[in-house]
């Protein structure tokens, strides 16, 4: 999936709400779970943990099993600052009097099938917790509710207690990570696949071949990753040492090797499998390109056969993706030998060749023990009924495969690429659309949902912020009953989790630091802080408006070290600025303290552009956001005039108001592909100075 | 090194300076190197470091230095973004066209040797740059100098144009890390070399026995680490890794294993090798225990003879350190066999049987091709001329020693767990006090000095936050001139070092917030921000207060997880406050900027308190700091009113004053073991308040 697909995309998402919904002041809720369970009944008192904290294994148990034991004590060690992980080889016998005990009935499937028993049920007392589920895979997603539970309290670390029945709505719940378009290094998919198992994800999609890379070694055909990878490959140990870390936390490990497009990279070693003459180099550019696999050629299907039959030794998951999107059909036309075989095969379009195609790789795929998954493309006449289709297309896409007979995973509305916010993604429903309309029984097709990745702009530094927290949101959405849908609620949860997130090595939340550091260079503190200031309320353009405002055209060759790359792509501090001024306007009696805080937030704001502006005059990538500093100073400047005048209590006037507006319009036009996001919120201020309104209750 | 030596350690500093002193405020230097070389001249321009950038080796060449060129353009690209690593394997060999040509003259030691050549010379135009050294020692110095001359500039990225010439002031530039205490993992450790590379450290000084743990695989004697460590040791492979590692920065790895006292770890598994009768478990508290090893049994000697041999093969540096600190005698006095032993033997006193092992212990060392280092107690009569002496006792005890023909290394004064503020350890001088009155062929046998990281209050958490960033004003202490000794400068150097160090895998400034988001929990943003105010300007408490002050007595398993566990060891925050204060009260014409931003600090800490009292209620952790809290508001209202004062240009009454001072009295006695480190510099305000004066000159 890239630009073809995603302009497509961008398309039919353009109807989404572009701004951020009003909605209530997000409230503590009483659990910080994510995903929140189907069922919380809430009990009176709390167990305590401490250091005298132990757990126990019961009924079936395995290696995995006491490995997920020792990673819990671990964890939460971490997460307390107790003792803990000392005593977890002591502790794991004690079963009748440790403080957690774990019953398992039985083991799960050799290798993990999409839709085992996930369910797990958590009881914990004022004096101990018990953890039963049927199989492991319930017992670890347990574990990972009971590490939420666990917080500070009064008298000390303490769970609440509870009684906890929970299992997935959704039985394939993925993140996909393109690691062909940047290189993501083996370290860095593992601490994303421990977020993964934090929030109760079970599918990891590896996007492992592209035009820009070939990334995993092939002992078969070694010119593959050898000329096709510029030595940024995972090696075949590494390969199977990150399949176990997944199947560890209860992640299958799903491989992706686009084709008959997006394959350049394939090429340059091996230029008998293109359509074109060749000869091919590394793709350094981005977007949709003319090679592609000859579907004509017996050479092809031998060597995918080989191939394909060598990574299904190292992947033992069922299903095996071939991608299958975007083939521009370029090459293909200008092919005479492919243009004779169409026309000697009665193949009417390029349509009906990657049909062609489609069809035998498929055979080849089921030959060596698979099941296909595809792109919406791969679904054609004739391919057998157990193909998952990822459908970047939407509900509608999904809804027509499934009455058909076909099972699927949306994946549009979950592209972590488009730098939207997390509430927009938790209001994406695999089953609301035209999906909402099945039967039972095809609804049952609809096997859940993966975000995605891609990873034209994003660099191994900065993935994990990329990837986190709005992935949390997504994994709620897959995992929990339909109903769960307040983005308050959510907000408030996600914080939480993401500063637990940070306990697994993710950095999401400290590589912003870093990368403006890097910017600063030998800036003083009181110019960093201003810098930080402004990175806190900027975020990168959406969709795909990257691509077309980049300074010059990128490549993988780019380097990723400018603000918009070290910026979150959602900002925490305009979202708590813009709910404080929904509370503000929300009544024409003002509160006096939320007003204090608003004046303090605009007034440092203002201010801060004199203070940064030094800074911007001795580095390159600080004065590229010089303009969005002197937006955030206006914004600051607009934002107290318009406290000001509802102080009055007398609607500004119409000429002040539009002359705001009009300064408020030129701060919301992006700049060094940057969005000034508390620009609304400042609006609403301006719009509730002019609107005047009198309060007729006296104010408390 | 524990309880008693830092007791009699502490007397003799306690003379010290314990305020910290007026300075100028800090200027930023031209160059932010650390250390600063032994000679720079500053040419004109800069030279751009972009994607094209290149290095080359040439001359004497070797693994060693090709993966130094590979690490240092990874190095680079992490500092910019630029993508070079992928680069390195092209660019090394364009010799003639590489942006930074390397050459090295020849090799040096097989086995890094004390003395060796370790200067280089960097000479950087706007067109190029050259780095020359006689060995790849020089070489790697100086890849770290053009490291930290490389900083974003208006055009990109640049390196300004300058001719550095540069070596080290003493040979002996060691960081000792205690990792028996509290096990510190490998990864921890790695880290912690990279860190010592940056600085120019070359020797890691590792401390493996203690009476809480022995940490190292023995194959000879299992059960050493196997009943000695609770399973918390380094395997040999690992160790050898990491020599293999601290040899590719330059840096020399000696172990040490500390005996005849501190050594009751040994005695779990080997009670035969004590002078009591045991049995004997791992000693789970701190301070100086009875077991010391049987000076009177050839078991012992034979055992050692073993055991050294053992590690003898593994670490390859010339020198083993025998510890030899620290012994009560209680076991010796009590041991009628011993008694016998001195008796028959002349031995008139525990010293003097001390003294016996140690020679004894000597020659086996001697035997294996060693030569000892040890703690000032093992210099006893008729010891061979070539040990070393690593002195906590000071520069007399150093001075003396040289005067007898031995060399030595400092480490009183650069104990970090002590909690000094960088300024002080950087104004211990190696040749100060008795050491300055040494012959020229005296002075040559003070080889350095070593910090030291004794590890009771510190964890593999928060281990790097206790290190750095003050370890590197040590670092330069004992690389630079003895005149580069103006504290202003350091901290001006030292923000900037301490930043980039990040760029290395250090957590000494992320870790903080890590361990407050755990003490906050569900802590609200506004609430968070409240608990790193506060924070940001208390430290723990210094020199062995804590031991004398802990709520509960100690041990190895009490959890490191509160306030005095989470803060740095020194509050950049009221550092820079205790600036801004000398620069206003400075003249009688106030600068009203700087008053501003008083004013702004003081509000902010007045108002804390009410914003973090809830939290406080909900977490016993953050309960613990109320009472600092308070005071940091009382900090606030106090210098705010002495400001208000100031403003009306009299003097403020007397009693107003003694009532204010009796405020700060209070608020700078230590609270939940922590110091409100602003307190003296709101006292200055006070002062200056009470003090009145006119100013003469308008203000401008």
């Amino acid at each position: 999936m890239a630009q073809n697909a995603r302009l497509q995309s961008l398309s039919i998402l353009v109807s989404c709400v572009l701004l951020y919904p009003a909605m209530t002041t997000a409230q503590q809720p009483a659990l910080n779970l994510m995903p929140l369970p189907a069922s919380v009944q809430s009990g009176a008192g709390s167990l305590r943990v401490d250091s005298s904290f132990s757990v126990a294994l019961m009924g079936y148990t395995e290696p995995r099993l006491e490995r997920a034991a020792e990673r819990f004590l671990r964890q939460l060690a971490r997460q307390t600052g107790l003792p803990l992980a000392l005593k977890s080889a002591q502790t794991r016998n004690q079963t009748g009097k440790a403080t957690l005990v774990i019953q398992t009935d039985h083991a799960s499937k050799e290798i993990q099938e999409v839709g085992e028993d996930e369910s797990y049920i958590l009881d914990v007392s004022t004096a101990s917790a018990r953890l039963r589920a049927s199989t492991p895979l319930g017992t670890m997603h347990g574990l990972q509710t009971f590490l939420q539970l666990v917080d500070v309290s009064p008298d000390g670390f303490a769970a609440p207690a509870v009684t906890i029945q929970d299992k997935p709505r959704f039985p394939w719940r993925g993140l996909m990570i393109d690691s062909a378009r940047h290189f993501i290094p083996p370290d860095v998919i593992r601490r994303n696949i421990d977020g993964m198992e934090a929030v109760k994800m079970n599918v990891f999609h590896w996007h492992l071949s592209e035009n820009q890379g070939f990334r995993v070694e092939s002992r078969k055909f070694p010119k593959l990753h050898e000329l096709g990878s510029d030595a940024l490959y995972y090696t075949q140990d590494e390969i199977r040492d990150l399949i176990v870390y997944a199947k560890d936390r209860g992640i299958r490990v799903v491989p992706e090797f686009d084709m008959p497009g997006h394959s350049t990279a394939w090429f340059v070693g091996h230029p008998e499998l293109a359509s074109g003459k060749g000869p091919y180099g590394i793709e350094r550019k981005w977007g949709v390109f003319d090679p592609a696999m000859d579907p004509t050629s017996e050479k092809v299907y031998k060597f995918l056969d080989d191939f394909i039959g060598e990574m299904a030794r190292i992947f033992p998951d069922h299903y095996f993706h071939i991608g299958g999107d975007e083939v521009n059909g370029k090459e293909w036309d200008a092919n005479p030998k492919i243009q004779a075989f169409m026309k000697a095969h009665g193949i009417k379009n390029n349509q009906g060749l990657q049909a062609y195609f489609s069809g035998r790789v498929q055979k080849l795929v089921l030959k060596h023990g698979k099941a296909v998954i595809g792109w919406d493309e791969v679904l054609v006449p004739g391919v057998p009924k157990d193909i998952v289709i990822q459908s970047w297309r939407g509900q509608a896409s999904l809804a027509q495969a499934a009455k058909q007979g076909f099972r699927g995973i949306l994946s549009n509305g979950y592209y972590l690429d488009l730098g939207w916010p997390a509430w927009r993604h938790y209001a994406v429903d695999p089953m609301s659309g035209d999906a909402a309309t099945l039967s039972a029984e095809e609804k049952q097709r609809i096997l859940g949902g993966e975000s995605c990745m891609w990873a034209e702009y994003v660099s191994s530094e900065n993935v994990d912020s990329r990837i986190w927290p709005r992935n949390a949101a997504i994994a709620e959405r897959l995992w929990s009953p339909q109903e769960v849908r307040d983005p308050a609620s959510m907000y408030a949860r996600l914080d939480f989790v993401s500063a637990r997130l940070e306990w697994l090595g993710l950095t999401h939340r400290t590589v912003s630091r870093h990368m403006l550091q890097r910017l600063a260079g030998s800036a003083s503190a009181a110019e960093f802080a201003a810098l930080r200031t402004l990175s806190d309320v900027i975020e990168p353009v959406k969709d795909y408006t990257r691509e077309r405002t980049a300074p010059a055209e990128p490549t993988s060759a780019t380097p990723m070290n400018r603000v918009v790359d070290a910026v979150p792509l959602e900002s925490d501090a305009a979202r708590r600025f813009g709910e404080l001024v929904d509370q503000f306007v929300a009544s024409a009696c003002h509160d006096a303290a939320v007003e204090a805080r608003l004046r303090a937030q605009l007034t440092t704001w203002r201010d801060n552009d004199a203070i940064l502006q030094p800074l911007a005059q001795r580095s390159f990538l600080v004065k590229e956001v010089a303009a969005n500093s002197q937006d955030l100073s206006a914004l600051g400047t607009a934002g107290l005039a318009a406290l000001d005048a509802i102080a009055k209590g007398q609607p500004a006037l119409d000429a002040w108001k539009a002359q705001q507006l009009a300064i408020l319009e030129q701060v919301k036009k992006p700049k060094a592909q940057l969005l000034m996001i508390p620009a609304p919120a400042v609006q609403k201020l301006i719009e509730a100075s002019a609107a005047g309104g009198t309060c007729s209750t006296p104010k408390t």
